[in-house]
């Protein structure tokens, strides 16, 4: 394995203008996993019930992502259920179910501590702190986080990003979490914490990523079918790491240009995780597809 | 002269979270004009009254400003008093007194009719079809709206626009003229109703040019500081039109490269606008700060 990915496996219910899923296959690390397999080899760490089911499994399974990490244990999956505004850019929450996933406490198989890239989604800091101290020496640890834990839970959040290479979150957690109004001062105080990239996902705007002394800022994808936004940002994230695990880099070599294609490629998952509901739009998408949309990218920024 | 630009003429009074001013040069004319005049030769036609300022005639001709289209009338000059959000993304117009631009109807000197680039700003229609029509033959008309005009005088908007090389509108504005909630979607309903380029800003997060075939998009510049965001919108236009005009090509001529350098100008003209009140950024501006910011554009953008 090259890239472990730890968070929630799911099934969640969304209602959009698109149309409406009761249960379908989600989660972060749902998402990441099946987003970051385009560029490279992944294993996933999470937790799912019983009636979890194995066509779930097999599709996992089909992009060639490692399940040693999947515990089952008795119970029921974590459920998410939600409903999108008219123009998709907010969502309200109608039901959490944590189920199996209140019990969560990643433990990390023996192969996958010597895997050099490490992405923590969205869980309770704590518990991404353990499965950091679980790796040997990875040479890009990514982590997301959201409101939250910033409001909630900020001290267990600021020592643990301490060891984070990155930091993923959007506009309105760097102002949070910084104190800062402005992004680019919000930028500079959140590394000051620890991560030497922070990227700040800003949805159908595109993204900014922040390193010592430059930034890279590509705008987003001008998406004609937009059905579904659920883990678009998490799309993101595997895109972006499984990109630059792809090429090799560490956190100490990436180069702006590599960071600038691995915010690229992000967005791109992004995009094409919107059109259509779930994980539905990886059942058919090619790398060939990929390439062609990261091509439509050079040619609208091109100056 | 190369490029004619007409609109209001104006004093504006403005309190953002930065500060307040009671009195300062303002008005779609003089912000587009002053933009403009960093890449060619302008003239502005407009009104104004008695209490115009000398010194706010020095500062337009301190930039090349052709003034013999700008008519002087008894009475008082236009005044706009408005005040903005604490994220300078909303404002609340206090006061708007027409004054002398009540009776504004823009008749164009001689010597203007033959000039190759017309930039109409955000007036009504039907005076912006009467200034077009006073025009010998430009190589590119770029004219600017609002959802005011949208909404009331459909009928009239839709008569001019269809003499038009290139409308300039926000996202909500692109939505109500097409009556398409997909960008791409409205931009295709909007070309087709005339203009060849549609170019949609997005405030902070930078802007589209939809051009046959293709687009454009580009982020926006990340500000340090920003102090007042009135004209910024007034700044793009006359950025991008200038380099246009700069660059001496014509609507059906212009390239990509073109369009998405023009793009960037207007971002960054836009951009310089924010950076303190008024027009008081280019008092001190430099076209050297803008090739610097030009080249800051093509790094955070490079792939």
């Amino acid at each position: 394995m090259s890239l472990i990915v730890v968070g929630s496996v799911a099934y969640d219910g969304v209602a959009t203008p698109a149309g409406k899923v009761e249960r379908m296959l989600g989660g972060a690390c749902t998402y990441i996993a099946l987003s970051a397999s385009y560029f490279t080899r992944v294993g996933i760490v999470g937790v799912v019930g019983e009636d979890f089911a194995q066509e779930d499994l097999d599709l996992l399974g089909s992009r060639g992502i490692g399940l040693e990490g999947l515990e089952r244990v008795p119970g029921k999956t974590f459920f998410w259920q939600g409903v999108y505004s008219d123009d998709m850019n907010e969502r309200e929450t109608l039901r959490t179910d944590l189920n199996v996933f209140a019990g969560f406490n990643p433990k990390l198989p023996q192969g996958y501590r010597e895997a050099p890239y490490l992405m923590l989604g969205n869980i309770q800091p704590a518990l991404q702190k353990s499965v950091r101290g679980q790796m040997r020496n990875p040479r890009l640890t990514v982590g997301d986080t959201m409101n939250y834990w910033i409001n909630d839970y900020r001290g267990e959040l600021v020592e643990t990003l301490k060891d984070w290479d990155c930091l993923l979150v959007n506009d309105g957690e760097a102002r949070l979490l910084s104190g800062e109004k402005n992004l680019k001062r919000a930028a500079e105080k959140i590394r000051a914490m620890g991560p030497r990239f922070l990227v700040v996902k800003r949805g159908e705007f595109g993204a900014v990523l922040f390193y010592e002394g430059g930034h890279v800022n590509m705008p987003g994808y001008l998406l004609e079918t937009l059905k579904d936004p659920t883990g678009a940002g998490d799309c993101f994230a595997g895109g972006f790491i499984g990109y630059l695990a792809s090429c090799g880099v560490s956190a100490k070599d990436a180069t702006p240009q590599q960071l600038a294609r691995a915010v690229v490629y992000g967005s791109e998952m992004g995009s094409y995780c919107c059109e259509d509901f779930g994980v539905d739009r990886f059942r058919t998408l090619t790398r060939d597809a990929i390439e062609a949309r990261f091509n439509e990218f050079r040619a609208f920024t091109a100056l």
